[in-house]
């Protein structure tokens, strides 16, 4: 296998930072292993493009770097795949963030991808919409220029990689969606899985009639959760009632009257939601009518407890874990760009104690 | 006055963009207006310790973003104070944000903070506490090492300010404070303001006991909240109860767990607090207990519609306007560096409608 690079912009040849890079791409896309020889210099020259003297210092720090070790006689080997503690900043990542709608997920997971960026050296810098972007909802499919800044920032080489949860859509730079249903490349979130299990916990827990909520929000991930509850309710019958609807709050209240207006041949319940803020805005009104035997089951992709009216299962999804998977998953593209395209999944887990679980619930209400 | 810029670092020396920044930076500290004239290029070189080039350079980018205009005779004249839509990022600003605790109001207050950077044209970087860092409330004294590569960043020149919310100690950069009690310079929440009408509306609305929840956080203001409670007390008399506690969901369990308690000559029926996580929890043990006579006023720094169980009087604090006046104003001291020390305030308001408004809540709850 040939490791070609594209030619570099005459600046990029005379940077140790940029050759730094090739090198760590060089051992990557060669398959490299730890305790492997490298080329002479001369050869690297060659191949990489980069000029003798900047060579030699990209060298010197990935030494330093503890990636390449000197050996008297057997020349200069890989030591390790990618620096531990880098000393500088590798790659520059920009995120792109969609707008502020319904929920408080796109902040919070902005928040753990820039702490995940920081933990592997990678430098980053934010992107949001710009003001002259047309308004829409997230899924819009999105260019950079409609972020302020990002198209500036790609045309002058500034960036090497970008983290979104937009459709962001551009072939100049590598891109990893994390929660991005648009993406070929990253991480989504399962919510076929969550549907199925989350159903499956409430005819446990003793429902008999469930209430869903499809499709509150529009945000790409809709029809797999749909499509779950779908499939589970040809099973159910008559028991699974299917409710469409707008956002939020709203919304939320507008499930509770419909549960409290079930007849009594067909009273419902149990509750099933995707999104946490609605499943509070129903238990709250719930709660208000004396419902308060209703079990309502939800997604939450936020990271500290949240307070139910009524009996409550949550699937709590890692937002934590699903920054780490994302930025993880850009590196290995920064690492090898050949990298082939590729989706993997984080299913939201079941929350068994703390102040969320029934049974913190069941404990503080007796 | 005179404009004595301390020597420049070697590189900055031929960096247009420095030139161009210290050209901002002569016209405010200066105090130019708009008409004004500027000195001849041989004196504004020696003034400010640039090359000749550099500052040609300089000067020809603020004329194409509008700052100067060249006029025949007249010389080179003030036509903008500051661009309008810069063609390149000016300054590099650090956001430091403090470890994700028991609310998200720090990662909407970044969110909203990188929008308005980006509006101002400014770049940005953002600071996640090292894992080297030694844990603690966001309250403990920081320092740059204690944030993954802001002491590093700093000292290679790569930023030009900070925005923090963390008591962030340093006195190499300007740092600009938001909602962070130990800055000297920034925006602060006016926690008394809303103490004094949160406390008006629940009498206003007939609450005759009324139970404040203070200290549930530990951030700082907490004293300028109990100050504000302390005193009201004072004219309340024993219709006020003060109830300490710690943090979210279980204290507003506890807050509930104490009205519910209440003995029937002082029954409680007004709830006040300071954060709306701890309020959500309270109202929702209220309403299961079928106390849904209770009034909770609750501060709110979301952005977003939250659901309670119980009738609630919401102050919103308007994050994007508080992220909006930290950046103007660090904005302010980056243009002119001798700037004193000051702080402004952001009161938290009334929310009179919408689905959170005691209004919306009687009209779904009838």
């Amino acid at each position: 296998m040939s490791f070609a690079p594209r030619p570099l912009p005459p600046r990029e040849k005379y940077s140790s930072l940029a050759a730094y890079r090739l090198m760590l791409q060089y051992i990557h896309e060669r398959e490299l292993n730890i305790g492997d020889r490298l080329p002479t210099h001369a050869e690297l020259v060659h191949e990489l493009g980069v000029c003798h003297c900047t060579l030699a210092t990209a060298m010197k720090w990935l030494v330093v770097d503890g990636v390449l070790t000197r050996r008297q006689k057997a020349g200069t080997i890989v030591s390790e795949l990618y620096p531990r503690f880098p000393k500088r900043s590798i790659w520059q990542v920009g995120i792109v963030v969609p707008p502020l709608t319904s929920s408080y997920f796109f902040p919070v997971l902005t928040h753990f991808q820039h702490r995940h960026l920081g933990l592997n050296g990678l430098a980053d810098r934010t992107y949001m919409l710009s003001v002259n972007a047309q308004p829409s909802s997230e899924v819009h499919v999105r260019r950079p220029s409609d972020f302020s800044g990002l198209e500036e920032d790609i045309e002058a080489g500034m960036l090497n990689g970008i983290l979104t949860s937009t459709r962001l859509m551009t072939d100049k730079i590598p891109v990893c969606g994390s929660a991005s249903s648009a993406s070929t490349f990253g991480v989504e979130i399962d919510q076929s899985a969550f549907a199925r299990q989350a159903l499956t916990e409430l005819r446990k827990r003793g429902c008999r009639h469930i209430l869903a909520g499809v499709r509150p929000m529009d945000d790409g991930f809709s029809h797999l959760f749909e499509e779950a509850v779908e499939e589970a309710g040809q099973q159910m019958g008559r028991s699974l009632v299917r409710a469409t609807g707008m956002t939020g709050v709203e919304y939320g209240y507008r499930l509770a009257q419909q549960v409290l207006a079930s007849p009594a041949s067909r009273r419902i319940d149990g509750v099933l939601l995707r999104d946490d803020i609605t499943a509070q805005a129903c238990a709250s009104l719930l709660a208000r009518k004396g419902r308060t035997d209703v079990i309502v089951a939800t997604q939450t992709n936020l990271q500290i407890p949240m307070p139910f009216a009524v009996p409550t299962i949550l699937f709590a999804l890692d937002v934590d874990e699903l920054a780490r998977l994302s930025v993880s998953m850009l590196l290995k593209k920064l690492l090898k760009p050949s990298l082939k395209p590729q989706l993997s999944y984080l299913a939201p887990r079941l929350q068994e104690t703390g102040v969320n679980s029934a049974e913190f619930y069941t404990h503080i209400s007796a």
